[in-house]
């Protein structure tokens, strides 16, 4: 007997994807019984990929252009991995036919307010009364919900790993910011496969550089859910840029207290703050006063955060480090997963670091 | 009930045995029972690399300072871990007590004839009369061998990658070889982790350069199981290099036929016999006249081979890439168990490249 | 007739000194007279560079073990390429009998407050009473004291992008700056050619990291310069991280303003303020809204700064590239030598970057 | 009085224009009239690459679209940096009316017998009677003809650095050559600049393969050459591969000598011819039995060569390494303008290497 749930991958071929694809493989609580590709329908996944992947289960598993409404309750769960706009497009064609959960990977469900989504992604939202009902996927801090919810959206990669970093001090509630900074370094394979110029080998090895430096779309995710955990109103001022690897983020973050701050013991606190929200946890290890490293966190769903307290400034500084495709991507959506089904939450998801 | 064999991992926390505890955490048919290190002995594995490892069932693990003669027949299968020279000391102390199977990492059983084993590695054989006994674990050419086999000698890493490029070939009669040329490019991960200055990061970022230029110790090994194959005296000239990377060994071979060979369709031949060796083969894919690359089987156990016969010159181009810690060692080394005990060959070596 | 400077190196065999010898040999006002070298005494450059350097003037040039101190008057000037600690050693020793100008490379003489000195070096200053004799070195700044002085401390790299991208607004009086936080990247060259297992080759490809996350010795350095310049006492929280790459320095500077700022035109002005202290610089380009890349300053003597205002959350972003060995050292001093001495200020510093 | 010659550059905003330019901006006694690109007619090279040059001389030089018939003439020497098939055409239309020296960059003259070039290069000759005109400037082998050509062919990046490599040893008259194969790996810069999938970031970093492993365009320009010197029939068997790093190409050349070889000294003889050949020259270093590093010669004009006599399988192996812009285009480009005006040779190329 399989008692599996059954899955389904829209929009399965980009990196997102294939990551999903080998997680589930090795998953022993779900299959996948389709995966969509516009690009590579009718082919099989061992022969689009024959290189790169080995897959157990799923050697036989082929594209298929799209899923047949009559085949949508076939599923227990859709992953949605589409560009901007294109999520809310297929939840609208599904939403009221598809009984099971959807978790998207994209961003067209993680702004809860409107307006702000259409100033950010200059974009009208076409599905906006089912916003709401979009838990937002950031597992460590909104379990409770997740384990509720029917549908997910997935947190971005640099929210994902600036939430986690923050998400503890939010909490301390004597504790009066003054700003946050956020200085994010990023992988290439952040940018996705696109053929441009700025991603030639000759622009990027030996190179780096800030981009987007205002505005980039990640802040209204990263300020509502700081202002949710912190019941106050916080803007960040954020700057990612590239580093000349493929794959991790490491987000270096400066919370500037108030000057006149005084409280006895602070770092102790902080400390213990951080501790506690994350002792029991299996995929944050929190690294107390050590700084993490980019290569220890490359190929796991783990996040790895530090802080130091520097009394000279009156500023925290919190260091955190994650695979931007796994923790920040597929990884997450996976253990999202399991949160929702009441599987094991590290199910399929105990992936070693390829460097020790 | 747990029908599942148990192993032992002698010397387990260099690179070599770490890789081995990642597959083996993930094996159905083995599980790690003692593992050594003088170094961290009575540490557990969580606590020595708690930021790399994230294991599901050896969490608990704890590395042993050695393994009790009275404990030996606990286990069903030895994996020695061991600088060049000590596995024959440990062998030599355990081989009349311990009823199980040895799979040998390390070079000391490789060459066959003592005497070109003291030249090379200009050291005394202390446990001659076991030679034999080792079968030479290169797991698609000896396969049979290796079913019957109580004692393996793991192949290196260079080896792997040239001797599976070079076994089918090897088998055409008719070919009359000139002479073969065999040129590596590999990680830095092969020279372990070792603190020299030749291996700072100034020292090999940016640059390029061939070491070991003449008498590499993997040469005998290669020209044995060459002339094992091809029932000729073969001599190879090799070249190993250090590429800029972690991982991987990239090796160009250039075989060198008479210039009076006359064979018909010969390209069409060479094509087939790889094409008949490699078929079925989980591990070795064959590519036809496409070029391997490097980062497609980094992660994997999977060896990569493609070929180019040069008419104008009458030499074969054969192109062969592997990971050198998986199938250059770890990797095969387990191929080599599941093959020894009957188990799928691929158990817990399904192993996705990280890049797609 | 030879009317060219005679200058001296003292510590030639470092990174700075090999990279004074490459800009000296192509310099037409200044010759090198002496180098030395504890290690390579008795030595030709030529002799123990032969692979990297090829020079025009100073192939025969032969490493001392010290300057007998009768001929130290037959230099105009020495620069000084030691260790924390050995400059002020050497200067003890010299300073009464040597008529020329210094130029020294090291920390002793950048921190103008002996206590500050002494608490961030742990090392007490035996040469208190010159302190105030040696000028900051920071040509664009100070080039009118310079042109003066007798004395140059030559600024550290993290400093000399720092203070670059800082300085024309810190001018800017009406300004509020509630706090500055400066995350700075720097390539690996920046820590030296030590043997540590933390700079190794696997260590630091693919990887980044943050170090010295506190009370790095450039922070004293860097306040007392943003002090000096905007005549305010303001701290700076300062985080340094390693890129896995050789050359260069890319910081991003957060200026956090305070919230009640009302300023007509903001952005204009700080435009303005960077447009007009830079415009005419050689070695200082600045760039308007448009970010920096390390790879286009690598290889030059010159500085490249952005900024951007971010009005949501009142902060001035800064952008900052320089070489850390050229501008951020050797390049410096030599510049700073061509002002102290009325040459043209490029001469024998029109490096261009090696990549186009 | 002005005394430098006066030279144009046609195509000169490549790689190897700017390069040109970069070298000529410091060399006594050339000075650059014309430049072309019809990219960038009108504009000034300043404004083109603010970023990366910084000229002495050359700030005020402006591009062209291209040089008028009637001021050809007050130029001495054209460099073509042109697409293969160009430069024959634009020399078709200015050989006529120029009475100055041509150094074509390109391939369009390089190999003597135009039905060779017709088949290689797959293009139709159009200008066959001036082939016999242009010298192949391989500066050291051919000094004395170029010092009288008034027509250059430079070599290409490959056979710079092979032939430099073979051609002392190609004069050992009672050397029997069986089989030569030369296994090159050069920096993406090789490539251009071009926007292809294959030069992403992600496809080329962490990675290593071979390209064009038959019939590289270099071919019969090497052979050509090996066998002038040689005045043997030899065939060579080459394969490029793709090094993740910008520049420098490292060459490993397998020449397999006749099995029956007995040449007493052998060793000895090889690194005779080698010392001798190479004793005097500038810009290649023989190096003996070391084997040379990428690093070191990137960012010079300078050939390292190193050899092994493997005496057991009677192969010689050359290693050589190059910059593939220096020494493999420009710089020779220039040395050989230098050979024929009569300059001192290393005027202009006296270049160190970045890393020290």
């Amino acid at each position: 007997m399989n008692d599996k749930i059954k899955v389904a991958i829209v929009g399965g071929s980009g990196y997102t994807g294939i990551e999903l694809i080998k997680i589930l493989d090795n998953h022993k609580n779900a299959e996948i019984k389709y995966i969509t590709s516009r690009t590579y329908a009718e082919k099989k996944i061992a022969e689009v990929f024959p290189l790169t992947l080995s897959l157990k289960n799923n050697s036989e598993l082929t594209f298929i252009d799209e899923i047949k409404k009559g085949d949508l309750n076939s599923v227990d769960a859709i992953f949605l991995c589409l560009p901007p706009g294109k999520s809310m497009q297929y939840v609208s064609e599904i939403v009221e036919i598809f009984k099971g959960k959807i978790i998207d990977l994209g961003a067209d469900f993680r702004i809860k307010d409107e307006n702000e989504y259409e100033k950010w992604y200059e974009n009208e939202h076409i599905l906006k009364e089912y916003i709401p009902e979009f838990v937002y996927g950031l597992s460590e801090i909104n379990r409770e919900i997740i384990k509720k919810a029917k549908y997910i959206a997935n947190p971005g990669c640099y929210p994902t790993a600036a939430l986690l970093a923050l998400a503890p001090i939010l909490k301390i509630k004597e504790l009066k910011i003054e700003s946050i900074n956020i200085d994010s370094k990023s992988g290439v394979s952040g940018a996705g496969k696109k053929l441009k110029d700025e991603y030639l080998f000759l622009n990027i090895f030996d190179n780096f550089y800030a981009y987007s430096a205002i505005n980039h779309r990640h802040i209204p995710e990263m300020e509502q859910e700081i202002n949710k955990i912190s019941s106050k109103k916080i803007k960040i001022c954020f700057t990612p840029h590239i580093l000349p690897l493929d794959r991790g983020i490491f987000s270096t973050i400066y919370v500037n207290l108030k000057k006149d701050l005084n409280i006895t013991d602070l770092e102790d606190k902080i400390y213990q703050y951080f501790y506690n929200d994350y002792k029991s946890e299996i995929f944050v290890k929190f690294l107390g006063e050590n700084i993490p490293s980019l290569k220890n966190v490359v190929g796991t769903n783990t996040a790895h955060i530090g802080f130091i307290f520097d009394k000279r400034t009156n500023v925290i500084k919190i260091f955190s480090a994650i695979d931007n495709i796994l923790k920040g991507a597929s990884g997450q959506a996976v253990q999202n997963m399991n949160i929702m089904f009441g599987f094991n939450e590290d199910e399929g998801l105990r992936l070693n670091s390829i460097y020790n």
